[in-house]
């Protein structure tokens, strides 16, 4: 499909946010139109914000009427790369791994439209490798470019040590992958073209320490 | 200590990386002064950048000559309230909440630096209420305002299914905890006062799922 260049993360990282309104209103049948001022309180953000950001993906509302939520969902789904699978490797597999596996095996089993999968594992640890996790093979972090290559894996979550994080981040982009989440409390480097996610909840739990002393 | 009223959430969600960094440099004892281009470079803010947002809160750094590694992270431990323990209330021991105390309970025991500490958990699981989980008691929810008391909580982890988290979120609030860190994939509302903070881990991974169609 066509991908519109240039589109600030500002504007991305809310994308995700309208469409979880969208969910719930389409899923619960409560309403086949939404304003831009409803989506917007519903999503924390305002209406104006709410129609500039999608107005930069096309025409969705009509003015006076609102957004038609079944079809502005499927746009969303389409500009978010959602309406296929997504198939992701988690290297890593200690306790928050194992977690987000299940956590992502349920969401996955629930909800046909959850095509963000996890379909292969990895880590390092003798004790771990070629044995089972809720019915997948881990691999050795060794096998990762081929596994990448084999399983079609479009996004890596890493779960490492921190001290380990960068090395697997940079066999990821190696093996070709183009999107990181990063779990591990470490700043990570990877060139154009790769895109990268933080997911270090120590920052974000500093980050809110600071208002308690408010 | 001193607060510093009406500063930006983009500055104060920068100065973890920046602590971060400083943490790094002055455990490997590798330098004393780290001018502000370094320490942009490490912690992925521009020079300018990194001096306007130390710049609220005094002046750390000598023209010419940077900042000193160890005063400045003091000081930054300080402004995040991190010289001392703040003690925090884990609410849905499922794996994900397990796996965050784990993770919590590992970080806490290796650096006597990090005052995060998650002191407290709750479930409404019957199987799981009044069972001990890694040395700590589960106490159900209802008992949040008497044990946040008890054990001065905080801050509050919210890892509770999406349909339970606003009503977990309210009873934190009612109960005095002022900053709360949701993994639930659902919207939280809560009153002016209270700061909110989401680790919700789809929506990182529908932000990047957009990369992937460039």
């Amino acid at each position: 499909m066509m991908r519109w260049k240039k589109i600030s993360d500002a504007v991305v990282r809310r994308l995700p946010l309208y469409l979880r309104v969208l969910e719930e209103a389409h899923q619960s049948g409560e309403t086949k139109l939404m304003s831009s001022h409803e989506l917007g309180e519903r999503a924390g953000v305002s209406p104006a914000l709410v129609r500039k950001d999608l107005a930069w993906f096309g025409e969705f509302g009509k003015q006076g009427v609102g957004y038609e939520v079944g079809y502005l969902r499927e746009e969303l789904r389409k500009i978010l790369n959602l309406d296929r699978e997504i198939r992701i490797g988690l290297i890593g597999v200690g306790s928050l791994g194992h977690a987000l596996v299940r956590y992502n095996q349920q969401r996955y089993a629930e909800d046909s439209h959850f095509n963000l999968h996890i379909v292969a594992l990895f880590d390092n640890d003798p004790s771990k490798v070629h044995r089972q996790l809720d019915g997948m093979l881990i691999h050795p972090i060794d096998a990762l470019a081929e596994v990448t290559k084999q399983e079609r894996l479009q996004m890596a979550i890493v779960t490492v040590p921190a001290a380990a994080a960068q090395q697997v981040a940079d066999r990821c982009v190696e093996a070709g992958i183009r999107a990181i989440l990063n779990f591990a409390p470490a700043k990570l480097v990877v060139p154009a073209g790769v895109y990268l996610a933080n997911a270090d909840v120590s920052l974000e739990m500093q980050r809110l320490a600071y208002y308690l002393g408010e």
